[in-house]
């Protein structure tokens, strides 16, 4: 080579590896979860730049060993296996991305932490409050790096709610009024699992009302008291298609929180509003790019304005296009696992902007007293179990 | 007057009268309602044609002789007084309308109709159950023509709405989700008696949550139980604030209601959504024109359509500008009046498109039932009475 | 009566008139217009307190002598007649509405002037920028009020809109996009005379065109070039079905005006944006009650507010109903008789918030330039004539 | 390794390749285009499963050494230049895909398609309409295939458009109004290159009208002729900030199209609207998952549905999340990359749905008519060449 060309010109393989160092990832799980964390690890090396780490995905696990090695073949895992135990016993892996059923959060998150492995457990954390206090225990007695799903902290709208609440922009909070609303438990008869209670402990309310109940929580505060009503529409179904419940937080804010999937025409509405004595905010996860934010000490032309979270100066700016060039729902699993690598690289902690494992176990002590209000018939004040 | 002349013109002043009845009316109140009931009732000679009745404005009464002698004048009326035993007692008084504080509506509306008097009262019905009842059994026992002024069963939307669901466009309904937001109780101190117990009754729930309870029943049946929280935020306020409840219908629909006065930037959003097994519904006072409608059954390109309620086979086209010529909150008195004198000259019943007494009562059961499970903490069953 | 009697109760009748001075008005339509002004001219006694004048209907003109006859009856007018001459010489008459084709828009008003009458003349004013230009000189020359009746001025969205830029909030404008768009020329035959070109002048230009046209005038101000496309896209249709056309402004700015019969879906949806050096502002008449607005400056949350113009600080609060409570379009026809009474009452000038027949002869050179434009192939600078 | 073991686990590291042919790809350009194309050459692998190909980054190009080597890094290209040529030169690379600025997509592009490699060049294709014909006529002449980047075309809802038009759901197409608006030219100075008339050609006539044009033609067919307005309002700007026209297509249906970097508010709002005979489309850029629906056939309740484009039977839907999960701008280019991708891969022809360089062409004819347009005044009508 010319020393003129070797100006203009370079090779650059094997550099990256030296600046940034690599995190090995095992994947439990390749259906829906595994699809959006397995893109979003793929997407981490350049997503914003530099990462933290550089993901390497060294295997993937799940039942079906033809589905589990499309997976690995498709998002370039190293390898694959039917049994997750073999992640847990790999030195190569550091990291476990728990995408499995519910069913299978407990057993696997707890192994890959005592084996000294940072998880990532999907949501809802357990099947119920008691087992997820045991994973959140388990986990945390090993002290590794430890995350729950709750990939709507890391829709940008949301993140900036939280910011113009923490600066006081709304004021005292007096209202949060939440719903979750899909329409395909109509009639689908495709993810089996999701209505097998013994694989996935509940439906709507873990599915759905879990997501609502963290967001309350990222939001609100926490949770003291629910009242509630559980209901199964469909004949034949074992688990339940709708919640309904009133809830009290602890700073005295009021609201109502409901999750359904029989609401037609709703695909993935996750719709939230909250009202304060300075202002209000509205969000709805079809349109998740906008914030609805209204200010009463605003000028004479008051109302709710249409924030499109796309600026430079908005949450995870890093990763954006220029504004006004929208964001879609998986970029929420890029911005999620950047999170946490980060936490893992020691630049930042997981609390409070990511959901901690005690996150994902407080959700389930709520979702559960949805279940109990329901059958009380009673307000069913919540208690929370520390370590 | 040349033949020719006659021909093509004429005086026409006392030819109505001789064609459609008069009915004199009664009105009690001079604030708000008494502006929205007196404004329809001069609409009503005109605006459908022919009117079923022509109102004529006898007498209105209340308490401060100034004020109610500027709105006599204002709008009309023959005569004024500060009495309201005086409309009672006034035989050319056919019809009272009652928009006086909820404090003064047993009464006076129980006498007119033991004088004989069609009434027309304003919700809430009474200040409690026990009081609607009462209000409900003596009107009911003077055989008079009555209805409680839930006006917006005749907002176009709301109508169709109905329309739809009797049609079945909706199929079995499963989800009813209302709140009635408004802010002005942030601070407000003008409307004085609003926040009177005395006067008022309750707060956000008489004035606010019993629109949100006719009209569930009025779209989806009886309410069987709830569960609610009621709260007072602002200090030193004697009334609550805002009300959060789910409830259960007789149907098994399944739901939430929530009535607030303190949800900044929300103006007088009473907003509601149902779902159905073959459709979804939707609602919003601020844009009182529009009913957004999602049919299961509709071709690929599936979604809410924004139904804009002012077409010719939309209800209350006698009464409508042309299409997309959209109507004003002050119409659905216009409409609702109609329905009323229509009742009283026979052509049609009051139930079940108008709200009776009987159904003013029924809310309050309900609203009754919202303050007795805050103050419970259970789910509270609801139990009619009937005459 | 007894003392204590006479305290509190008082007959009114011929009270008021002794306060507020009536005004004859002669009334030439009943259809659509005559409809709107005759409920306009009925409300205003009474709709804001106290009136400028109390219109007393003293007659209306119509062809049909069946319809006109039923209209005075409705409507409460004293007396009928096929010949509008019978208004202009009635001496009980101070002011003609003209709501008639637009072919009886010039000699009826012209001659009401000459008789010494005040004028309000539906838009387009004439069926020409001549025809308008002699409305106009011969209405001017009787020293007389006169109005152009383009409505959409009153709008409370559309006057704020106006005040926001009067006060600098959007800066120097520099685009204006409007379209008018309706979509019952698809295949409508009710409405005969508006397809004749004889009685009306043009089609969608006369009609909708000339209501942007008078907007843009009202909110960015006067038009100096056109370059126009006209069309009629149904068969054997004598008018034009729709207009499309780039405008310049005097000012600098630029933009489209679009007006058209045939955008299914679309009812009656006038909608409208305007961008500036500091803010925008956007509107749909399909949901008249809001106006969008944005401000450069706003914090860091930014984006387009919807503010609901229905507070006691915004236009037209005297008629209004509490914040929140939406008017509709029948009541812009309230205000726009309003204003003009009070304007012949001396308490205002037409201009510049109303439109005069200056105004109406205006839009209509613009108008006449869409057509010319559209013929030439080129850009039509406008010149206006004065008197 | 145990049978046993070896039947639950595997390793799959070389097998892709083996299935899928990979191609070397060299990128021009590393900024907002660069890292556009990046990322989703980067996703195509796994994206939709199994790729047509597997994109390899051999090679990418600027002028900034120290950037072009951040953004190899960043990417993983294996080799970066700052000498356009050495992509040509290469014999690894079979596909050029430009996203440099306008005035580097003549050379390389041409160059490129001469050594035999297929090329997607960014839009605009050239800097006026001659230079884009020399580019098509040079790349067509070496028999690869090409493709121009309207990446709009690749919007799921604007496909599911064209789809819907196709089957003739709006039946035959009267109006066709659209504007592209942004609000960074208020006062940018960051993007220098597109503010200089010899690097970009033109201002927001190339940036934005181009794409406006390219949809316009995708929709609903060749455009005949144009008015336009071109104007510069920020003082010593080279090139234009807006451009305002009215366009007449060959099959009759006329239109707006409008495209400015000043309407303030207005972040990335490409918005069009389509009125047939049967029915009306509408879009909007910022909310990129909806397109609004109506049909003249539709129900008694009719109106516009609001689609949200996320179904399994809709465009793009095998990269799609489940329903309701909405995807992002950088989700287009994923769409548009595999469409070429498959296209080489013979499985597709680049069009009719895939922007050729002959579309970059006919494109250029309309902008340039819009300047020549305004400086003339007149109508332009557009003649279009052919090889």
């Amino acid at each position: 080579m010319s020393d003129e060309k070797a100006k203009r010109t370079g090779a650059r393989r094997h550099e990256a590896a030296a600046k940034v160092p690599e995190i090995g990832v095992g994947m439990l799980g390749y259906a829906f979860m595994g699809k959006a964390h397995s893109s979003a690890l793929r997407r981490l090396a350049y997503a914003a730049w530099p990462p933290p780490l550089v993901p390497r995905l060294v295997a993937i696990a799940g039942r079906n060993a033809e589905q589990v090695a499309g997976a690995a073949e498709r998002f370039g895992y190293e390898r694959w296996t039917t049994d997750w135990r073999d992640l847990v016993a790999d030195p190569q892996i550091q990291l476990l991305s728990n995408g499995g059923p519910n069913s299978l959060h407990a057993e696997p998150t707890i192994a890959a932490a005592e084996a000294g492995k940072h998880v990532l457990c999907e949501k809802p954390l357990g099947r119920s409050a008691e087992e997820s206090y045991e994973i959140w225990r388990g986990v945390a007695a090993a002290e590794v790096k430890h995350m729950c799903g709750f990939n709507y902290r890391f829709v940008p709208a949301v993140r900036l709610a939280r910011e113009l609440i923490e600066a006081g922009e709304v004021g005292e909070i007096r209202h949060f009024r939440a719903r979750y609303m899909q329409d395909w438990g109509v009639d689908d008869t495709r993810q089996a699992w999701r209505f097998d209670p013994e694989q996935a402990g509940s439906g709507a309310i873990g599915d759905l009302a879990s997501h609502v109940v963290d967001l309350a929580r990222f939001l609100v505060g926490e949770i003291g008291s629910v009242s509630a009503l559980v209901r199964t529409f469909v004949p034949e179904r074992r688990v339940d298609d709708a919640v309904e419940a009133t809830v009290e937080f602890h700073s005295g804010a009021i609201g109502t929180i409901e999750a359904t999937r029989l609401a037609l025409g709703r695909r993935n509405a996750f719709q939230w509003e909250i009202n304060g004595t300075e202002g209000s905010l509205a969000f709805d996860l079809e349109r998740l790019n906008e914030l609805r934010v209204f200010r009463a000490d605003d000028l004479r032309a008051r109302g709710f304005k249409t924030v499109l979270v796309t600026e430079p100066d908005h949450p995870f700016a890093e990763f954006a296009w220029p504004p006004g060039h929208i964001v879609g729902w998986g970029d929420t699993f890029v911005y999620e696992f950047h999170h946490f690598l980060s936490a893992i690289a020691g630049e930042r902690s997981v609390a409070p902007y990511g959901a901690t494992l005690e996150d994902g176990y407080r959700a389930a002590e709520v979702c559960d007293a949805f279940v109990s209000s329901s059958r009380s018939g009673r307000r069913e004040k919540i208690v929370y179990r520390t370590l």
